[in-house]
């Protein structure tokens, strides 16, 4: 199992008029929580596409229990509990400063080929960065 | 049940480097079809914020079946299957041009009273609006 | 000269906690416009991509009279007022359901190889779309 | 002369599909900046926000000279270089890691009583905060 957690500051530009993050924004969140999550195991997101792998999206879950705010500083803990196959899913929690939790979701990737545009199996290399946090 | 055709069409600022459009950005598409359909009812999203009633979502459930590209002139179809109660909940379906779909989804929304932010029932003349749809 | 005016209804997510259309949406209203202005003269910035000429942005200068709001329906307008050379200058004026002018902007992009990532000069079959327009 | 230096890591959702960072994103980043650049000294924006006072942009001003990419670390450096009147404005130099200058800018803001929504004078707490950092 892999966990990170990766603090993100609410920016005015993705505050609604109902003065809450907007629901939206969560996602893009995620993304920036798992990408550091990778960077602590000794590679990144950038690598993995550079080596010719991208990883769509093929599915989120959201669960919003209650809003943040303007410059509220999350804690967004992202977890991988299983070694990727064709799949790799994350699941996250957020949490306010006073350690509410907030928000609950998991997204589910797929690694792609990004020649040919078909799923792919994980590279091999990447595979091996990941296995030491499984044993 | 209430059912509305939306058409969207891809931004550029919407596209990421993989080409796609990027994920988060159905979220707000979601947001876009439901307030168009309940605009055709009569009434409208930015009247019942008038009211005093705001909608924060509670649930996303997002499938990504096929990319959506730059310029891609969308169908999003959202349906309305039950007459809302403390809750109101939309399913969603992303057609391209040619007729494939590549996305479904499903948002629920709760009905909150703007000034004590809690939770309320749908306003009166909300339902009434609504419930010829349903008979 | 080419103008075109282009309906954009603010969406939900692209307000701020002020009730106010974020000033950094604008920016990708612009885009949304000279997208479809290009698309009356036949051609289109997709094809120009697919063409193997990308348009970075060198410039953007906004002028913010008045606020937009949520679920407005905006009038942008977007002139083309001279031939491009290897730079293409757009110009913009926003406008409220009411006719009130409440945001002028002006955007220059570059003509740009998408191969070599250079500075280029506009393909001559784009100038031919164009030059009736100038004449 | 207040200057701060604000570091920014470019979001896979804020690439577009010429895999550069989209133009429009940069007027985000500025607004953060700004944020933590208030926050060095004492206050906030929230903390302006909460008595009363927002700050509306008025103008923007972007030159864009090389591309950003995606996970890029960036150096948003904003100066505030007069004490602010009924208006304030902050100038931007973005650096990419090797110290390369990409991008300038500067934001005009204006004062505006939240009640009232007019214009309005800095508050006299606030210019007390300031006003060491101009002696």
């Amino acid at each position: 199992m892999i966990s990170y957690e990766c603090k993100i500051r609410v920016r005015y530009g993705e505050t609604d008029q109902m003065g809450f993050l907007y629901h939206a924004r969560y996602i893009d969140y995620y993304d920036v929580a798992r990408t550091e999550m990778l960077r602590i195991t000794g590679t990144s997101n950038r690598e993995l596409e550079e080596s010719g792998v991208m990883l769509p999206v093929l599915k989120v879950e959201s669960n919003y229990r209650n809003p943040a705010y303007y410059d509220d500083l999350l804690t967004v803990k992202v977890t991988l509990s299983q070694l990727p196959s064709v799949k790799m899913k994350f699941d996250y929690e957020i949490y306010r400063e006073n350690g509410e939790l907030i928000h609950t979701a998991s997204v589910t990737l797929a690694f792609m080929n990004s020649v040919t545009k078909k799923a792919c199996r994980p590279p091999q290399w990447f595979m091996n960065i990941l296995k030491p946090y499984f044993d």
